[in-house]
């Protein structure tokens, strides 16, 4: 699977993903009023107002980047209705032809890490058939648990061609509370970067590895020593724009073959049309601010890659 | 919100949760030909058998154990419809008066957890009007990405009345990849330990924190050295009976006041109909094998607390 993502990266020259991260705050008046008409003012509405609000975005980015990255924590939070709005996004989003990083941040035991892998990446067989649960591409996963809780994901990968990214450090601020800590005058997080060298030995295709990383761009002094320990994983850097990160900072994400990372933004794409630097687009006009700003992104990239 | 839980253990003498992690191949064939037959032999279907089974369990145990664990990996591996499912068995085992503790695992930066914490422990307003996602009463919650990360989950907890477990030590064989690494002399689930007494110093709920730690029953030794270093932290012990910890292996895990700990089983008691054990029920009585087995695991117990 990475090296479909690789391809449509170079075509587009754009290592970029972004962050479908509906909020209601983000939602111009006219898609709430419309949903909230259609369907009431409840997590019904709000749901599709997502949903309509995604479809705006994707409509407008899906020719100039390769791929879209929804948190699911901004579906999970209206319940069901809401995770049907992220299944939606989903499916629409690889009917334009993009790829889908889920970010999901599942893991568990190894028999439940199982059942999550199947469900995001892989099918159910039910009688004589086999059904797909929510059908990404990727799935960003978390390494707490140890070996047993990633590799029923890599299965699924290697079965399924599809792929996943590993948290190693990621963006916040309290990310080095754990991540950070000396073992064996080593970062925890060199550790878990250590075993992503391993786990994707077993899924390579191309170049490149299906185990990814997630390395959070507000730490680009990591990043650039991580990018040095795992030559052969894709990097998902989350935390570019509203986290911090800038265009500049992440020249050590990448590889010298101009490859290695993808970066997501979210709120900087999403809500574009809310920001100064796109007033242009302040009347509600969600998908050509965000094309710009998709646009102005890549720019701000091509320096580094 | 423990305050209540432990209430319940006290009364019922029973520091059990019963895990509802439903597999198509624990449910008899009557409750699948049944499901099958009204919704199709497909997701929907499958998810309609898990509820089923899950209400036959709990109707026989809502009255002799506190507390009921859905992991959520089972019902999101059939998509949307198990969702429903997941949702459909909260809100029964709610009205049973069972407490929910939903094995969820999540975690993410700060305002990603906001919306895992809101949908499945807290709330959300559109309009005028408030709505529930998920509505549980304790969740799991991933430590990896630090304080950040649990603060959001512990202010749904003090504004709701809810509580939630932190993975500390769990009970996987390859747990100790990364949790047993020593800083500073001291293994990385210590760490976390004291995290979770910080956090739960924030959410105090009587002689208990509504922060809990999660400690696997496999690892008894670190769950007696995790008992002493976190007195106020409630343990929720997985890993009873089919992954390999049995009661008196589990004295350890409790205070010296008979609390501080609910061991989770699952597969022992939803699939006990399917065991030798259990022979007088394997014609698909699986409600009354899981009160047997309950009951029987009550008896183990006893002996630890």
């Amino acid at each position: 699977m990475i090296s479909k993502l690789i391809d449509r990266i170079v075509e587009t020259d754009a290592p970029i993903v972004v962050g479908l991260d509906p909020k209601l705050g983000f939602i111009p008046d006219r898609i709430l009023k419309e949903c909230f008409e259609e369907k009431g003012m409840n997590p019904e509405g709000a749901a599709e107002a997502f949903f309509r609000f995604n479809k705006e975005i994707i409509d407008n980015i899906y020719d100039i980047v390769p791929a879209v990255k929804p948190q699911i924590a901004m579906y999970e939070e209206l319940g069901i209705p809401g995770l049907v709005a992220f299944k939606k996004t989903i499916d629409y989003s690889r009917e334009k032809g993009l790829f889908v990083i889920a970010d999901i941040k599942r893991g568990d035991i190894g028999s439940t890490s199982a059942s999550y892998a199947e469900g995001h990446l892989g099918e159910v067989k039910i009688g004589d058939e086999v059904f797909k649960g929510f059908d990404e591409d990727f799935a960003t996963v978390n390494p707490y648990l140890g070996s047993d809780g990633i590799k029923p994901f890599i299965d699924v990968c290697n079965r399924q061609d599809k792929g996943i990214f590993v948290l190693v450090k990621t963006s916040n601020p309290s990310s080095g509370e754990f991540q950070d800590r000396l073992i064996d005058g080593k970062p925890l997080y060199e550790l878990v970067a250590e075993k992503v060298n391993e786990w994707g030995e077993t899924s390579m295709d191309g170049s490149y590895s299906n185990v990814g990383a997630v390395v959070g761009a507000t730490y680009p002094e990591m990043g650039a020593a991580l990018r040095k320990l795992m030559p052969k994983t894709y990097i998902l850097v989350p935390g570019y724009g509203a986290q911090g990160g800038k265009g500049k900072d992440l020249k050590g994400f990448f590889n010298s073959d101009g490859l290695g990372a993808i970066v997501n933004s979210s709120r900087g794409i999403i809500a574009a049309w809310k920001s100064d630097a796109y007033k242009e687009f302040s009347d509600g006009k969600v998908g050509e601010a965000a094309r710009a700003a998709a646009l102005d992104m890549k720019k701000d990239l091509a320096q580094c890659h």
